[in-house]
């Protein structure tokens, strides 16, 4: 039914403890706190508040959505209990530093919190998401006055906070950004202008928010170098830091939107808003990128999450729904029917390969702080930045497609707004968009990734890769998903050497960005599913699940690469732009 | 803005005048009251229909919705309007015979004005369809007491219609069947039972609705061949034909959909409600298959009429909005990015395919009537019948990927109901399911159209594709869509061998079906960019758009074949339905 959520506890322990290096990464210095029970224990935890919390609060939210009278945003009922539960368990800092009263766990951790709480009610995880960002941000780049009156409040939940980049001409372009902050005699700043898009924006769940802010400062240059970032926020400080008065600043509208609808996304109007620079001017971009790996990755997990809950109420519903079969006889469950069967293990190959190669990311994100050795820092962070943009884009897409899959496996139930499951087609649909569209991400993966370091990056990656074919090169079970995986890899390596000749023509590379990083995409999920398979060698219904999907992966998913291969070199082959005006013809 | 909509006039007269053999169609007698000049301007007048009358319904349908209030449901302001225009207009008999008041124009134009009133509202058609349908099983089926009182009332829309098969146990498995008929002693039935799904099983547009419900007899045997045809009226007849009280039938509820939410789905009842048998006892699923044709077809329509609706949506903001480009000057309208090219040029490729692949097979089924000579009309039967699964389940998949990807070209402002381009996304998501879900069409093609005959239909589609590949063979310009195009008839043919020699092995087949139902639709509609690429051989802007579209589609999606073909053929050599209890471990 609407409303329900069953976390894969099993299948993150599974990840955690026998794909991953969990055991080698807590016992780096930084982690001397945490050891595999506490992780465990925490995870528990995460699934009984996603079950029993947060997901109960889902489908009320998507049918009862926002709403807001003079500037005044509401929130679905059930969001109000879920949050104080929230708030005092402590989910809100828990890989934030322990300096502020956060946690302090591993990435890793979070990112499989991440995944219960988001797949049982990504509207409502939209808030913490923008409180963790904002402390990092601001525990990296504002002064520490401001570290210690905000860090800790954010990482308690106790306030709120905003990113505020789009403005209505500024959205992909945010060199277009026009609001105004002008300096003041004290050192501060009076912000003016109109932000869009931003979640949250408004809410009674906190006394305070705190808005993060891009702003151009007089006389700043045009572009991006001419953005300085501001905190500005909801009410005044008074001397002890407490919210006192407002501050010129106030949600307008909320949109109406195809899902995400407890979500409040407002329109924000700064006029004359006091506010604090962080970092120094024109550094505002720059300051913010800290808080994308942290974006990314958890709009990454929205994708598995929501795929992973979407799959889960699929495999029960086909297991309970029966049709077909001989007329004489009790029908069967549609389980038993292969093209049900085809869906449903594109579904937990898709979810599954994603899952892991977003812990696989989030492990990479804590051994660039953490390792021992800078050498090893420097690779996780080289790693983590060649990961990223393709656990957003590709990890977006595929969730949508898996989650448009359990709504086939429903049929006409599926469809039906009670049953459930078209919210998560409808919730995740923007997750493809926000936070850099999936084509920016594919832009970023060749320009910045790719061309400008001549493949350094992607060395490490593939690297990375064949030192796992080759850790697994005389295990015959794995024969189908090693030789699948090696033919991709040596896909994605042809491709990368023809953009990389095609530099620097901009065209080529742009046209061919999109099928390059579903390449990229698919290799990653085969690495995982290789790891996977390796490391699913018992005989528990689980690790047959694991082998059967690989195999699966491997021969009914794997061969998207001849498309994608193809679609890159004839890209790379283009030299001209097509006829714009025969394009729109009609 | 949402409720605008831009008739394909120009597209739609280029496929009718240039690429198909419309003129031979009309030489045929039965066509002889007919001309092109006609036919052009009830193309215009559909245009206009559409973008004046029907698309202004569409949004507000979306927003108001169905209500229901003591069995009596209540449709969209705008609808009633919509629909006194749409019948005295006469659109509801544009291709039903002359001798019941029809306009008996081909099927051919009918799919060209479908494809305009689905764009713009295709909730609205929903009801037209329904009387259509049954007003040519009527036709076919019903005794002329019946066919009298009936089809001129359905045909000029002064009666509405529903098709009622679906029961809470019954969906794809309609041998499940459990709906009453007692044979009363007047040669009437009483038909008791539970219908779901139906379509306007109720509104105030007609004073009279035709239930058409398959239901069991007593005694009858289980399975299909148990199923009879009744038509229940919504109200009792008086002598003289005009409805009086009535009938036992009434809509018990309607459900919330996640779109399609002007269009009435109800869930019926039927109470000892009179009824009258059409066709002889056990034969009513193969009454019903005489509709199935015309409402396949239809839903293949919907898929590009929706999807080219939002590509003409999607081309003019891409020409409006400006982002990116140096900082110094203006911003470029965002379809100079090579990713935004690749999205519209996709959707164009997969709109276009689809329109002339449907519009071939609504071809076909006019000459299967019409044509002079019977192994024409054999032929075209034949043909007909294998697009029709293609067109059904290729037009909708494709169509569903054209409508996300207009959402995606306009960024967060797609995510946004006031836009109307994520209505696209929800309304057309249904098409993947009803009408027989996709997996059930390819399981068709592949097990009835493909291996029952041994492929000789088969090879009468891939026959006709050879001899166009042949008869252009010397046209250097082509070289690219035809090298293309005969490698993935090469595709589709070593994938049918190796279907046909699983036989009688059922479950490699069932698990190939879906991606050879793709791979035979991206060859479908390869064969029509053949077609349509030769045919523009001019200098305008639309013929320019053809052959730029044409490159496209032979560089970028045909190559999808490479990855169906190994679809299929894992597939096929897969002898082992998978380990159940794995595949739902957790």
């Amino acid at each position: 039914m609407a409303g329900s959520y069953r976390a894969p506890l099993g299948d993150l322990e599974f990840v955690l403890r026998q794909v991953m290096p969990t055991k080698q990464l807590l016992a780096l210095p930084a982690f001397s706190h945490v050891d595999r029970n506490i992780v465990s224990s925490v995870l528990e935890q995460a699934a009984r508040l996603s079950e029993e919390v947060l997901a109960p609060a889902n489908f009320e939210g998507d049918t009862t959505g926002c709403h807001i009278d003079d500037g005044h945003v509401t929130l679905p009922n059930g969001f109000h209990e879920a949050w104080i539960r929230f708030v005092a368990d402590g989910w809100v800092g828990l890989d934030l530093p322990q300096a502020y009263g956060g946690q302090g766990l591993p990435r890793l951790v979070q990112a499989a919190f991440a995944e219960m709480a988001n797949g049982a009610c990504v509207a409502f995880c939209m808030l913490p998401l923008m409180c963790r960002a904002a402390a990092r941000l601001l525990h990296e780049h504002a002064p520490s006055d401001i570290v210690a009156r905000f860090v800790p409040k954010l990482t308690a939940g106790e306030w709120g906070a905003t990113i505020c980049i789009s403005e209505p001409q500024a959205g992909s372009d945010v060199g277009r950004i026009q609001t105004r902050a002008q300096p003041a005699d004290d050192g501060t700043y009076r912000v003016s202008g109109t932000k869009i898009w931003i979640s949250y924006g408004d809410h009674a769940l906190t006394p305070q928010i705190a808005h993060l802010v891009l702003a151009r400062t007089p006389g700043a240059p045009p572009g991006t170098r001419g953005l300085s970032l501001f905190l500005v926020p909801k009410k005044r400080l008074a001397f002890d830091g407490s919210p006192t008065e407002a501050n010129g600043v106030s949600a307008v509208s909320i949109e109406d939107k195809m899902g995400l609808k407890a979500s409040p996304t407002c329109v924000m109007e700064f006029d004359g808003a006091l506010g604090y620079r962080i970092g120094p001017e024109g550094r505002g971009l720059r300051c913010m990128f800290t808080m994308v790996n942290t974006m990314r990755l958890e709009v990454a997990i929205q994708g598995h999450a929501l795929g992973g809950a979407a799959t889960a109420r699929a495999i029960d519903y086909a297991n309970e729904r029966r049709q077909g079969g001989s007329p004489d006889e009790q029908p069967v469950p549609i389980i038993e029917h292969p093209d049900v069967q085809r869906m449903l293990l594109t579904m937990r190959a898709r979810t599954e390969g994603a899952r892991a190669l977003a812990l696989e990311a989030a492990l990479q994100l804590d051994l660039a702080e953490h390792a021992a050795e800078e050498p090893q820092r420097i690779d996780a962070a080289v790693l983590a930045e060649w990961l990223l943009p393709i656990c957003k884009a590709y990890g977006t897409d595929t969730g949508f497609e898996v989650a448009n899959l359990a709504v086939q496996v429903f049929g006409g139930y599926g469809y039906v707004t009670d049953t459930g499951v078209e919210q998560y087609v409808r919730d995740l649909r923007v997750s493809a968009i926000y936070e850099g569209t999936n084509g920016i991400q594919a832009l970023d993966l060749v320009t910045r990734r790719l061309l400008n370091d001549g493949g350094e990056r992607l060395g490490l990656f593939l690297g990375r890769i064949r030192a796992d074919i080759d850790r697994h090169g005389d295990d015959k079970r794995l024969d189908e998903i090693r030789g699948g995986l090696t033919d991709a890899v040596e896909s994605l390596e042809r491709c990368s050497r023809a953009l990389l000749q095609t530099a620097p023509e901009p065209q080529p590379a742009a046209a061919a960005a999109t099928p390059y990083l579903r390449l990229a995409g698919l290799v990653g999920h085969g690495w995982m599913w290789l790891r996977m398979a390796a490391a699913a060698a018992g005989r528990s219904p689980l690790h047959r699940q694991k082998r059967l999907t690989a195999r699966f992966f491997a021969r009914q998913l794997l061969p998207e690469a001849l498309t994608h291969e193809a679609q890159v070199l004839a890209a790379a082959a283009e030299r001209e732009a097509p006829d714009l005006d025969a394009l729109g013809a009609y």
